[in-house]
């Protein structure tokens, strides 16, 4: 990982984190298990099955990135990209807790893999398997899993794993709270980030997600989380949602809730990332919230892959967004690179455990 | 309704009209009519009962809005509101589509009355009687009555009647085509506006409303409407959610689903009020859409009803960021007035009928 230790040298350039980046373009078999997953389900609900195995190699891997996530890696000038399992893919709406279970160990591992073979250019954050109506020790203990043994540094929690029906209980509620101490203790980040949308009312990536993400600050804005675990971190991930945007209007909501002002209130704990896909929404997003709370992001390859027409640039590229901004260069180190170290302090420690445990390691 | 006319003498100050009100202040009987519904339903949830009598006296409304909404077009300096029943309250969850049909009726009625009392400040929008479930042909109907018989110039439509399970059909749907049409017919439009969440998931005016605007735009941009209904109109309320600040991302998400740009799918229909509390939001709102598409609202008194210490004055005070933005003069008329007219057009029609039936008027 020596990148990540040059940037203490003075005089040397910054490094680009993009703290949000999902494996999109993962290898065909992780579809197919899947697949095999669903039709065991379709045949019996409840089915339990076994984890088994995801045949990928090596080299199908390096494929699937070196010709996506490296490239526009090296093309965009990013460097490190928190990684983590396909979001729209999580599901946890899908089958029961083995389902949930089995799949999301193999994405998660899949993800330990990336960072093995790419160390410099990705660093691990897991999803959790989540299954609506159980408990959250599962995910309690895979986070572990994740943080201890792969080395990664974040993960990504899902406050809908309906998949668009949010039923489950706010993330106010202590239902979270053995979910919230484990954060605490590995001192790790949760982006807060929903899944596939199986409701008709919401288009995953256009209505689902954004809603997703004002409701989670609204939740925490209601609750006792960020009083109960003072040094606890969230991302809101695309932006904020409405949030930023509306900022005049939670700042009110929070005056008229007798709570205290929202810096007072959130920002200790709750940081935006930079997935909005125009020059406004980012000259908006770093007008109006602090930029220490500003983690650079890019979602690539995600939602929307397009070149603007009205740019000539990726929709998604938006380190140009930020480049472009009005901040200062001091600024713009913090967005790029210093927040992310802060929020990802794990990031610091140094290169993932190797040898990865040996039932991790595929060959064929 | 002198006022209304006045704007065509050259030379005369514009009209400020403000496209988003309610009547949030609306005197105690009403209140009580909705209790006793909800009592009765308590003892049986298929209660149908009959319409009664909201006993409110015409000196009960002009106080509830001489010292609330008239004081504050005076002190703000609008001129004219699109005023329509409380939104928290349609609450078109409650009970049965008996219960929404007579409490709809007497809050539209009670609008009328406001519309009689004051035809200068208030211009009728009428809420539907929708119901979880049901048909819209009751919207339909009070829909025709409201505006034919009343007087109304728009409507507001829920798309989430559940108050928070998002389970109707999305917008494009034909379930809704029957009400499409009748709005066309009669060229009135629709805010889209959902109701108070009875979902934990969501605060009402904090997330909820977000999610449902934002939600809204996507089903509209995912639909054949604007194409099966050419000339229908749309507001998207409270600055439209998430979407301008995310302009980018639904202009790619266009690209990719195959759809025509955004400004040929849907801004021949849909429109965004500025109901976004800092001046900011609405200067992004002012520099990603084009300023045809946005209508002059503040909500008040709405969600968010405090002083905002930043600036010493009202949250909901919109006014003075349209004033503050960086629009010319002329595309200030259009926010403030012009497009307001074209998107209501039966204000141009004059007064509202009267005298109002005689069995709509309350004497005591």
């Amino acid at each position: 990982m020596s990148t990540r230790a040059t940037t203490d040298r003075p005089g040397k350039r910054r490094l680009v984190i993009d703290c949000h980046g999902h494996y999109t373009t993962a290898p065909a078999p992780l579809g197919e298990y899947r697949e095999r997953q669903k039709e065991a389900l379709k045949k019996d609900p409840s089915h339990v099955g076994e984890k088994g195995v995801v045949a990928i190699t090596d080299d199908e891997i390096r494929e699937s990135l070196e010709t996506s996530q490296l490239r526009l890696q090296r093309e965009r000038g990013t460097d490190l990209t928190i990684f983590s399992p396909r979001a729209s893919w999580m599901e946890h709406h899908v089958g029961n807790e083995h389902t949930s279970r089995f799949w999301t160990e193999h994405t998660n591992e899949l993800i330990h893999r990336v960072t093995q073979l790419y160390p410099e250019s990705f660093a691990g954050a897991c999803a959790l398997p989540q299954s609506p109506g159980t408990s959250v020790q599962a995910s309690v203990a895979e986070l572990e899993r994740c943080v201890t043994q792969l080395g990664f540094v974040g993960c990504n929690l899902n406050l809908d794993p309906s998949g668009g029906r949010f039923d489950s209980p706010p993330l106010g509620d202590r239902y979270w709270y053995p979910l919230y101490e484990k954060m605490v203790e590995l001192d790790v980040p949760a982006m807060i980030h929903v899944s596939g949308s199986c409701n008709p009312a919401f288009h995953t990536t256009g209505s689902y997600y954004l809603s997703a993400d004002t409701t989670a600050f609204m939740q925490l804005m209601q609750s006792k989380v960020t009083s109960d675990f003072p040094t606890i971190k969230f991302i809101v991930p695309h932006g904020g949602g409405a949030v930023p945007y509306h900022w005049g209007r939670f700042r009110g909501l929070a005056d008229m809730l007798k709570l205290p002002p929202l810096d007072e209130l959130l920002l200790g704990n709750v940081y935006f990332d930079t997935c909005v896909y125009h020059q406004a929404g980012i000259d908006l997003l770093l007008r109006v919230i602090p930029h220490e709370n500003v983690l650079f992001a890019s979602e690539m390859l995600g939602a929307v892959r397009g070149i603007d027409p009205e740019t000539g640039h990726h929709f998604d590229d938006t380190r140009r967004y930020v480049d472009a901004s009005v901040l200062s260069e001091e600024a713009k180190d913090d967005v790029f690179e210093g927040n992310a170290r802060r929020v990802f302090s794990r990031l610091e420690a140094g290169p993932t455990p190797a040898p990865p445990p040996r039932d991790l390691r595929r060959k064929r």
